[in-house]
């Protein structure tokens, strides 16, 4: 019989059963991404040391890096003071966690008044995903 | 007759009218806090350059450190790929971003199968606020 995780019921999950997630990576600091966990995504991100999320659009467990190879590993899972929010502290494999091919999904930077790119294109997205 | 503010219009909102704001920290790279912005948030944040969040259990606009003093300095925003995810790097006052007097929110470390308290109590919250 597998025992009960309490951990799992510490967290403060919102009505709609997700949590939000972020991503950073352990070797730069850069906060990668902003994604959404359920229970059996915590859980097997846990288990297995790999991130899984849940992908609202898709309505989908989601294992980060399954078809573009950019896996997050993890190396520490933090919870804040409310209990309703995650912190993963990952290894990016590739050093691209974005679709785009860049380090981080955060690559719009406020400046004058308008959202400008500023992080290069590390890798095609056509190469990653092979379209 | 002021200017439409385009990049508001740019953010994804959620249907409730937020978004998920993460703070990370310019000195030390913590992730400090998750919180939530409406339009109103963001948009004060970007002018005055101070960090403004939506508290959803209190329903009103908040300015970081309003109580405490520790008011979040912003130094860039950022938005995801998706839109739908705003990062601010800010220069923390206090180096407290937490209202239990931690450097960090997340605080909570997962360990052998249970969160464990890592991050040190600063300042005393009863001195921060008063009470």
């Amino acid at each position: 019989m597998k025992p009960a995780e309490h951990w799992l019921d510490d967290v403060k999950w919102q009505a709609d059963g997700l949590v939000p997630a972020i991503a950073q990576d352990a070797a730069t600091g850069k906060v990668l991404t902003l994604a959404w966990m359920n229970r059996e995504a915590l859980a097997l991100t846990a288990q297995t040391q790999e991130a899984h999320y849940w992908s609202r659009s898709r309505r989908a467990l989601w294992r980060k890096g399954e078809q573009s190879g950019h896996v997050q590993r993890v190396r520490e899972i933090r919870l804040d003071c409310d209990s309703d929010a995650v912190l993963v502290v990952v290894d990016q494999e590739g050093g691209i966690a974005c679709h785009t091919g860049r380090a981080t999904c955060f690559h719009q930077k406020l400046a004058d008044g308008r959202w400008t790119i500023v992080e290069p294109v590390r890798k095609d997205p056509t190469v990653i995903y092979g379209r």
